[in-house]
């Protein structure tokens, strides 16, 4: 399984709209990059988290990183790691106790975990060869 | 600090509006009961939960619950136990390696994790006597 390191380069957010739509970036090489569809709940957390805004009480997201943090867990890295009927899945890599514990998750969440806990983004370059990243 | 335990009574769902309702009600006792104002998508959450409708991906709130069973903790316990200018407070009480773990979290958020994991929501009863729980 190869890896491709990728930035969070854009997020889309359009009102009245259940379908939000992020971009990922390849962070070296071509620079390849495609968009992932998105919730509006987790595009809007994603945004926050991007835009360091603090809320007074703990999002669901905020909620995941204390629970981490609260059982000595350590987000490793984020890997959107397979492409099927058009969703994308994606995995939290924790360390915990020494040990690699790995949670299957939706990209959403994930990279707004990610972003928050400024922990890597990794695709699998299967994955980039299905969507056919496209440089800008 | 003396616990009552509260089951989820009701959910107002409103579309059109950003704030919805719960409410929790005194399992036993009196039945006092009070309402809880929580996001939209918090309320969808909690009545997925409850209706048991199984979505495709994990949502934000699985996700908890995943990482929780990964990290091999489990919810004890929902335990709101605090109201400041007019926000209810609430905790998560893991188990976790026969240690307590006590997570800060939204109340929607922990009633929501509760219901999916089957645990008890108790509710501090100086809260109880603030919001002057009525019976129905």
């Amino acid at each position: 399984m190869a890896l491709v390191e990728m930035a969070l380069s854009r997020i889309l957010i359009r009102e009245n709209s259940d379908q939000q739509v992020i971009f990922l970036k390849e962070k070296g090489g071509e620079g390849r990059t495609f968009p992932i569809i998105i919730g509006v709940f987790e595009a809007v957390e994603i945004n926050r988290k991007i835009t360091e805004v603090e809320t007074p009480r703990p999002m669901t997201h905020d909620l995941v990183r204390n629970v981490l943090h609260g059982l000595g867990a350590e987000l490793v890295r984020v890997v959107v790691d397979e492409l099927k009927e058009s969703t994308f899945y994606a995995k939290l890599h924790l360390r915990h106790e020494g040990e690699e514990v790995v949670i299957d998750s939706r990209p959403s969440d994930a990279i707004a975990i990610a972003v928050a806990e400024k922990a890597p983004i990794f695709v699998d370059e299967t994955v980039l060869d299905e969507v056919g990243g496209q440089t800008e």
